[in-house]
């Protein structure tokens, strides 16, 4: 299968027939929704922290999420068991650096991950993936203020020099490796008025990442099925509230043809 | 009352009546969920967790949910503590072993939870209920991989010998003391596509078991209660988001003759 | 300005346009639908609890929440952390002293808070705040057990003795400084049966402080708008599933001539 959409479409039929469990280890903000979102879409969740469970849950799960959105110490120290216990096993984990560059804590916190954990994708807002690069304090929170343009360029050498593949979200969503790189062009602007999109996007990534090798392919998907979803809830929604139900729902009726004709992208 | 349908209509009736306080030491991912869901069907939910006051907390409350979801050891010194004094103090204490079977941490916090607290009511899926007679790791996850009639005579033993009673939930859920088992029918396939409906079936029982001294009728009564819920929710529901919507609003419409005429199960 | 209904709109205008940062120590039952609301209205949350970095993260932020509802002793140093440091910055801090009454740790821990740290704003239930006062463990878990009207009087010398502005939520709320005394009648039943209203009437507190350097003007065109907001939703809403989902729509979709025309108060 040599077209992207086609092979989303693909990657959905088989969340669907396979029912992937996701291990994540994340933050608090997010767990409600992240699980439904996981559940939703035909994925299988589990959330274990416990330094002393964590390797054994990751062995039984198809990927690994890493989201450092509401960091302590303990959590850190588990992130670190479950990643190298997950890249020894060949699983993919992916990295959601929530807030890296905002504060000491979480840009050394991300960074040290990187270097000692087999993170096979990092998925966040521009201010937070070139904080990776840069080490410098440009992150407002967890919002991001760089645009995606401007990130394009930085990002793939960085891919390439971190040897991962790199996923930057807005209104354009980016997906580098350093050779490769897919602009998604799907999405609703209501999607940044609820809270943990951002987060979920690397949660089905990983959903994704459990039945597809190809890291640039699967993530691309992910992003493309997000917005779709995005573009689905907002066709009646128009309020958060409202839409965060929709949404949820756009993730269980869409199916892998709706996927593979709607997912809007430029590569190269 | 002998009749278990009338018993379930006059116990929701109470509990509107009282609004018993239910204590939760419960995991991260659900505690929205469930205490919106007491919240809805008119009970009042409390979650509490440090060890410096859950004794004092659980004083105030009609029962204790003890749910091992998220896990920590911090954790499971209060979930002892709390689960003590409640049963010193006559409250009903039901435990809901997450996961147990899939990881050491959690089957050993299950099983000793249940050997040294006074726990009156477990409830949980067919695997991780069995996981605790066998020890076996037979669990994905948090999800089952046995079904109901598999596990019923396993389940009735098991009753018998903890000395508790056991709620089984899924497809069809079964109680049972080891002396009186009981199945109920009542769910639609929706709920196991949102995140922490087994969670709330063990706070929902929780609630019963404030204000009904038999556990079996309590719990059997709750999940009749859960199950139309449900089932109300599917009626125009066809999407887990509206469907998570649409089951809270069901717990706060649905009366007590509701309850008694719609309740179906089978004794014995 | 100097008419409240006026001032209210003008604050709401200014969250729009200025989207302040608001930094959230606050309890795991509440975080998503907290979050959800401040961006919802057009403010922007940031959850982060450790030591490590909850001084930093005050820095980026235009107000603080410590919010006591899923304490334990970690929690409590990094609210005295971030709370001085706030305090340092000149930027407002409200507290919310969840379950006050209830336990000695929660009791203590908001009074320790009070002493030490230059807490702006208390918001509570009756039986909360007047806890703070008369140290007696009258709360019964999270619920109030006195009436706004008993507890004006006390409000008002509390408010002079402890040199801050209090915030009394129920189905009148009461704003007093210890000089000035705003009531609130706007509101909705159903704001009390779904999880974190109270919670959220801080966060949108703590959002208007940071546009609004007037303490008791700030807090009461808070209250106003989340009010209005259950009023909105509750048009169409008659359950608390549906009821919530209405109301963070109520959030976005209020105007601040909405705020400004529908504001119920009487002063003095």
């Amino acid at each position: 299968m040599n077209n992207l959409a086609d092979r989303a479409g693909h990657d959905l039929a088989l969340i669907r027939e396979k029912g992937p469990l996701v291990h994540n280890i994340t933050n608090y903000v997010v767990m409600d929704f992240t699980a439904n979102v996981l559940l939703s879409m035909g994925a299988a969740p589990v959330m274990a922290h416990a330094e002393e469970e964590v390797e054994e849950m990751v062995e039984l799960a198809g990927s690994l999420v890493l989201n450092i959105g509401t960091l302590s110490n303990n959590w850190i120290k588990s992130m670190h068991r479950a990643g190298r216990r997950a890249a020894e096993l060949g699983k993919p984990v992916i990295l959601d650096p929530v807030g890296s560059g905002a504060t000491r804590l979480r840009t050394e916190a991300a960074c040290s991950l990187i270097e000692r954990v087999g993170v096979s994708v990092i998925r966040g807002n521009a201010s937070e993936v070139l904080s990776l690069e840069r080490g410098g304090s440009t992150t407002r929170g967890v919002d991001s203020v760089h645009g995606v343009d401007d990130a394009a360029e930085a990002a793939s050498r960085l891919a390439a020099r971190l040897g991962v593949t790199l996923a930057i979200t807005g209104p354009v969503d980016l997906v580098t490796n350093g050779e490769r790189t897919v602009r998604i062009q799907n999405g609703h602007p209501l999607m940044g008025r609820i809270t943990g999109t951002g987060c979920a996007a690397t949660a089905v990534s990983a959903a994704f990442l459990a039945v597809d090798t190809d890291t640039v392919s699967a993530v691309s998907s992910a992003l493309g099925f997000m917005g779709l979803a995005g573009e689905r809830a907002g066709v009646d929604a128009t309020a958060p509230g409202s839409f965060r139900t929709a949404f949820i729902d756009a993730l269980y009726t869409l199916d892998p043809g709706d996927l593979s004709g709607g997912f809007r992208f430029k590569e190269g």
